[in-house]
């Protein structure tokens, strides 16, 4: 049988003589999930990822990506299969339970056994850069095809998709529509001049046209008719910052909401949705931390702040606090990382009211807002070690205050005209936030640079593939 | 009361008192799924829909967009409350049984109760544009902040969100992971060169760097370690096309499988999918279509269409048929939408296995090739009257096979080595396919035109905010 294999048979020979015609091929998921009968015949596909050989018995870890869990496969009998990490196999054996420690059950693979066969689909070649477990990460970011079949990197593309269906639900349940605002834009919604032009976009669209810094001013548009939206959608920053915090291309979650006439209600929300995905998570943490690398503790950690209590503090109260711990900041002085470590140190923070030369035109004023300091009805959430995670504000609904920001900022109001007419239409207060969604993945995965969260990064000098 | 309100009291006055401290203020689907007793005071928010007076008696219509159903608010007196269409309002009044038909339940306002209130949010200019129910589309495309607001579109988005769902369990049940390809990219997928080019992207990446037409080799290489990937993401097209199935800017549904190597599989999957939302959206037809102004004997034969019977045909079993109905194409002729809607006259249809030439260099050769007519294993879902919705393929997992193909397609080998690569190192026979998301959403919609389903389109000339 196995030289009937050997000798060309492809591997959907096997398969359709096990599984109904036309049927996709199991997961290893779907097999540990629900597994066959003990004794009986069954049939995996997937990687190499270790072998163990002695001289009657070989012990082979076969994973297919779908689930950390691996199926231990036992190679019985001299005549043992040679097989290399790396390669994509299909092994039919007997499913047993498993007399080895760690595993509950195994395939067996007898070659004298007329009903058990393998294939090595793919073969890899004597260089095969995956070979050891825990391969680093500064070595996996060099093979940018490769990388993605390592236990670690494949956990967070795994915890990235759950926490985003947590996310569908949880907005789903707040009567929310996920709507897909545009990424191509003649509008700069940050005014910082960071945005990646499209080169024939004078020609091709008659207008200069840029990539999306941010959504909102369109999700604004949107939440303006159907009360609340939000977005999971690329957002595009040509920052020359080269860090572990920052991407030039990344993705954001967006979300805003009507009838918002105080921050309250807004950070309310905010930390509902980040800890009911976070509680999700925990709830299912076996199935997307098991098989990674990444200290344990530091995850636990985290995940216990989140589902702490937070604290809420203005800005100028954080002024105060930094003080008191020896930093001197005066009022309109940014907070970098290393301040926002200090007022995280025990847990999640909101820091809000920050200044408003500090903020973006659309910002509306805050309630403790005076001509001496004045401040706007935003919002920061800083999480311990790591910095921020979200940032909100409530908008400014009145169309004349609006304008008066905008000139003071020296726009273009022509340009902006479909954005300020919100405002002289049946205009209602509203707010909302951004999260940068790599950071969020990052956070929850206890790991610390968010470039290896997202399967293909860009960055400064950064574009692979 | 009224007085005082008018007087400047803000509608959070109103609120905080009925609804707990720092909560979002109910939408109208919250406030009509979980419905108050009968008898008790109720406040909503939202705007005018529509207004009818009488000497003694109002009928107000109020949408918030979180659902196509409206309230019903009865102003009773003489001393009504004066509004106007496209106002955002807050109105506080009883809740009752209706007397009028359509409607079960209705809010009634009585300016001589002092527990009743109303307050104007936002008003609007005397030429507010959005006045009359069933407002054209093509007016409709003149207003890209407001257009939002009215019903059909409204409903498109809502729909559009309630697919994603859908989509997202669907995935969720069959092991796959949903991931997030670069919408940056150096690599020309389709080799078609309709790329929007980055402008700085030779400074600031290094290299030549455009807009993803298609996402497809980079989930290729994700799905070539995680078994099964998805992806929902904006894809580029700079082609000068104006018609009513083409943008710019749209979002693509692409999936990629392993260990497939035979179209079937490939064409159930796809036929599951798109059943398994379209059945999900008729269970809940009344949430999603009540309140749009299409046609619904076209929508339901859509539907019907999708739930039905599809067939399955060879490209060359295709020209067959349309020989016989008077259409003479030869052995690589491109099927043109009328063609295609010859074809697709009674329902779907998959068209299989086209002439390699018509096809990009990545697919699998068929099992039907011969070197007189050689074609690759791929297929294109046509639907009635609307064309193609889907296109997919095996993949050629060899690495000889492919590097031949991508030499008679003169394309640049070395940039091209992260894809190739993946053929040498666990090659796994897999395959794919991409769903215009627009198109789908529009053919479900009972509409004609992709434009409307995205909130800001992007298209030759137009790229308004």
């Amino acid at each position: 049988m196995i030289r009937a294999i050997s000798a060309g048979l492809k591997p959907y020979v096997i398969r359709r003589r096990l599984y109904s015609k036309g049927a996709l091929s199991p997961t290893v998921k779907e097999q540990l999930l629900d597994p066959p009968q003990i004794g009986s015949i069954f049939e995996v596909r997937g990687f190499v990822k270790s072998i163990r050989n002695s001289k009657n018995v070989g012990f082979v870890d076969i994973s297919d990506g779908t689930t950390s869990k691996i199926i231990n496969v036992v190679l019985l009998g001299k005549n043992q299969p040679k097989l290399q990490v790396g390669e994509s196999v299909c092994i039919k054996g007997e499913w047993n339970i498993s007399k080895g420690k760690g595993q509950e059950t195994e395939l067996k693979y007898d070659p004298t056994d007329p009903n058990h066969a393998y294939e090595i689909i793919g073969t890899v070649p004597d260089d095969y850069p995956l070979q050891k477990k825990a391969t680093s990460m500064s070595f996996l970011r060099t093979l940018p095809s490769l990388k993605h079949r390592a236990s670690t990197i494949a956990s967070f593309y795994r915890l990235r998709s759950f926490l985003e269906s947590q996310m569908m639900d949880f907005f789903n349940s707040h009567s929310f529509t996920k709507v897909s605002p545009p990424i191509i834009t003649s509008s700069d919604c940050e005014g910082a001049g960071e945005t990646f032009e499209i080169k024939q976009s004078e020609e091709f669209f008659e207008k200069k046209a840029c990539l999306t810094v941010s959504t909102q001013l369109h999700l604004e548009a949107i939440a303006l008719a159907l009360n609340r939206a939000w977005t999971l959608t690329p957002c595009f920053r040509a920052e020359e910052s080269k860090t572990s915090r920052h991407l030039s291309e990344f993705w954001m979650l967006e979300a805003e909401i009507s009838y918002l006439d105080d921050l309250e209600p807004l950070l309310n929300f905010t930390e509902e949705m980040v800890k009911y995905a976070t509680s999700r998570l925990v709830e299912r943490k076996e199935e997307y931390l098991e098989g990674t690398y990444l200290d344990r503790e530091t995850i636990e950690s985290r995940w216990r702040h989140i589902l702490g209590d937070w604290r809420r503090l203005t800005y100028v109260e954080a002024l105060d606090e930094l003080r008191r711990k020896g930093i001197n900041l005066t009022f309109g002085d940014s907070l970098n990382l290393d301040h926002e470590r200090v007022l995280a140190e025990n847990g999640p923070v909101f820091v809000t009211d920050y200044p408003t030369s500090m903020k973006p035109f659309y910002m509306r004023k805050s309630l403790t807002f005076n001509e001496d300091k004045p401040t706007v009805a935003c919002f920061d959430l800083l999480l311990p070690q790591f910095g921020e995670l979200v940032g909100g504000s409530l908008r400014e609904h009145g169309h004349d205050t609006l304008l008066e920001s905008m000139e003071s900022n020296t726009m273009n109001l022509d340009d902006m005209e479909w954005y300020t007419i919100l405002r002289k239409c049946g205009t209602i207060p509203h707010g909302g936030f951004g999260m940068g969604w790599e950071r969020f993945v990052t956070y929850l995965s206890g790991h610390d640079n968010i470039r290896d969260t997202v399967p293909f990064p860009r960055a400064p000098g950064l574009c692979k593939a």
